[in-house]
């Protein structure tokens, strides 16, 4: 994309009302824009970085089966009464339509999606099911001020399985968190990551979170690093050793929760009257689990966790481009700048041809520092600077975002050295 | 896809309190669900329809310079009152938050495009800009009975564009027509579509919608067949011949909306102090105009127009699947049928090998007349049988839903075939 077509301008300040890390990085650099508390736009490079994250969680959830769906925002009183939640889920938003009618804005999917599957099952041998989708979620949160880590409006992965009894749910629960460890280690956060038991309702001893650890998390766990496990804080005093080993060596951190998982067993299908004929020919209700996971919180994750003093530093997989292409302007020597710029756009199509994506930053009315610190703050794993130093050995810059390591490569050669570095 | 491992059934029956054709045809074959009055889930058929549409309409936006966004559906009440609409939007749905703040769900977003667009423009150098967005739309309708025509909750393409004067915006509106016309064109629609003239508002003499000609349609509109163009009812009696070409010859017709565009002066922009600076200096606010197609509209609009009494009849661009592979389980001979069934996974892997998209039904307990009837339900735009008798020759046979041609080929040639029919 051509920076000078891009409609978004870096910032040096971020808006004095906004006292998040996450939200005043990301304003800054131009990813987002916050409407009010908890509720933020998603501007061009913001949304690509969010359609990465999303992508990388679909591709990750249809090797576990997950079928795709879509489910509304607005969903009727009937079907929270129904498992009695109306009144006791206290973030839920509720409103009335024309007709009197009450409705909620959908927290969670669960009184969606049992009488939706519900009547497309009939038999065992329809079992297992598992649906996800990604949607947004609407949250009445009091406090909303930790930028993307806890939205009024935030986006959610939610997955839903459904089985015909609870030795396949435990298997396919075991397969989630496996999944669920993949994400992340594709993220770039398997390191900061714990599984991290947690209360499990009244269907199992424990439900489980993923939390990675961060300053900005607003949550505390108990971590053995030995096992890569953690206990939350809410259960420490049940349960003051690490559930793995036995260790009661664990250190407190805080965190930041970005996924968790629910076996729900048959509180949802008993409600909605959801049963399948088993082998023998009765029916019975399936056994279910619940995975969630927020790309919209992931992103604020990943700027908390990924940046220095002069700006982000994305991760390969989720950048909003691979590539940031610069080309310098000089001041005086018009026919070279004119060169330069010829060479640059070359290059720009050149790398476009094989797949790489690029953010050509072609804006003639910039300085060589103002175009430095936009790339910074931005954040593309690579910056290729075309200058007419450079160009006088027929050569580019390259400078890895993260390290800081500069290399000097030939034009010939630079084709194939980024298609290796953006794994095209 | 494997379509055993699909948990939706097609069914015979239609629900009986749906009473909207597009609805019934679509829940009968398993690509929606509905939750209430106008609120659907997309289910794993119906999600790819609309993510096809979606996806022709962003690469056409693209191609107009268009920039992807995504805005919050949930909007502080100040911005509405900022513009004069929290009062006088007929179809808003408000709600309140815990902290007694109050919120409209975005039925449209001038009011949060407006003031985010006005963050990064500072000059007549930043214009024009061109935003939009997939975002689901609130519409409080009292009577929601036509199934995806006309929902509560519904998808929504929404295009907002930025121009220093009048000039740029009519140059700019002049291309988005040609836009949309090449939008329905992609999807089978372009015989039936009218640019449509209606009611300016306080900007312009017209506003433009996009009408398709259909008798499920709630509008009705007078018909130009030289132009090809139309007069909506409600400004017949101001305008009653062909804008275009002045005929009298009007044919009235009832058609669907299927889009529609406005040019908004400047009263958004106004209404938030969006300005910029002119070349002499002066700040000025943009001038603005606004571009709506909605996806689960067209995707019961195309429901409505491509049916036979068997079921859906997909065009090739937007079909769930380009392919219906069956194989048939003959009763008797156990072995042919073993053969029969490593034949068709066999040309499953090789159509998968490159690119095509194929629904393979591989249901071990249904019979040859149940896949058929499931599959010219589904309505993917060519089947592929394979079955003893085809066998015997080496081949298989290839019928075209809509046409209902048949083809007998061989299976050498059967990919690069199927290769071309799915333009892959």
């Amino acid at each position: 994309m051509l920076q000078s077509k891009l409609f978004t301008k870096t910032s040096k300040d971020a808006p004095k009302d906004e006292t998040s890390f996450n939200a005043q990085i990301l304003m800054r650099a131009g990813f987002i824009d916050k409407l009010a508390a908890g509720i933020y736009t998603f501007l061009p490079l913001g949304l690509r970085v969010h359609e990465k994250i999303k992508n990388i969680i679909r591709q990750e959830i249809n090797l576990l089966g997950g079928q795709e769906i879509l489910m509304p925002a607005l969903t009727p009183k009937e079907n929270w009464q129904a498992t009695g939640r109306w009144d006791n889920f206290d973030v839920l938003f509720k409103l009335k339509g024309g007709d009197d009618k009450e409705y909620a804005l959908a927290a969670t999917h669960e009184e969606v999606v049992t009488p939706a599957v519900a009547k497309h099952v009939f038999s065992y041998r329809d079992l297992p099911v598992a649906v996800y989708q990604f949607q947004t979620k609407f949250r009445n949160e009091l406090r909303a001020k930790a930028g993307l880590l806890r939205g009024r409006e935030f986006s959610m992965k939610d997955l839903y399985s459904f089985h015909a009894d609870q030795t396949d749910l435990d298997k396919y629960y075991e397969q989630v968190i496996e999944t669920y460890h993949q994400i992340y280690r594709r993220l770039g956060l398997a390191d900061l990551t714990y599984v991290t038991y947690a209360s499990g309702g009244a269907f199992a001893k424990y439900s489980h979170e993923f939390q990675t650890v961060a300053e900005a998390g607003e949550d505390t766990i108990f971590a053995c690093e030995q096992c890569r496990a953690a206990v939350n804080k809410e259960i420490i005093d049940e349960q003051s050793t690490c559930p793995i080993c036995g260790s009661k060596d664990l250190v407190e951190k805080k965190a930041i929760e970005v996924g968790n998982i629910f076996k729900l067993g048959r509180k949802f299908t008993d409600a909605f009257g959801f049963t399948f004929k088993d082998a023998a020919g009765n029916d019975v209700p399936p056994v279910m689990g619940c995975y969630g996971i927020g790309p919209s919180r992931l992103m604020g994750t990943l700027a908390e966790i990924f940046h220095d003093e002069r700006g982000l530093v994305w991760p390969v997989e989720v950048a909003p481009f691979a590539v940031h292409l610069l080309s310098l302007n000089p001041a005086s020597a018009k026919a070279t700048a004119g060169e330069a710029r010829t060479m640059t756009d070359k290059i720009y199509q050149d790398l476009i041809k094989v797949g790489v994506e690029v953010l050509y930053d072609d804006r003639e009315d910039k300085s060589a520092g103002e175009k430095f610190a936009a790339s910074d703050l931005i954040g593309c794993p690579t910056r290729v600077l075309v200058s007419e130093k450079t160009l006088a050995e027929a050569s580019v810059e390259v400078k890895n975002r993260a390290t800081g390591e500069i290399k000097i490569i030939k034009i010939d050669e630079l084709v194939n050295e980024l298609k290796i570095l953006a794994n095209k």
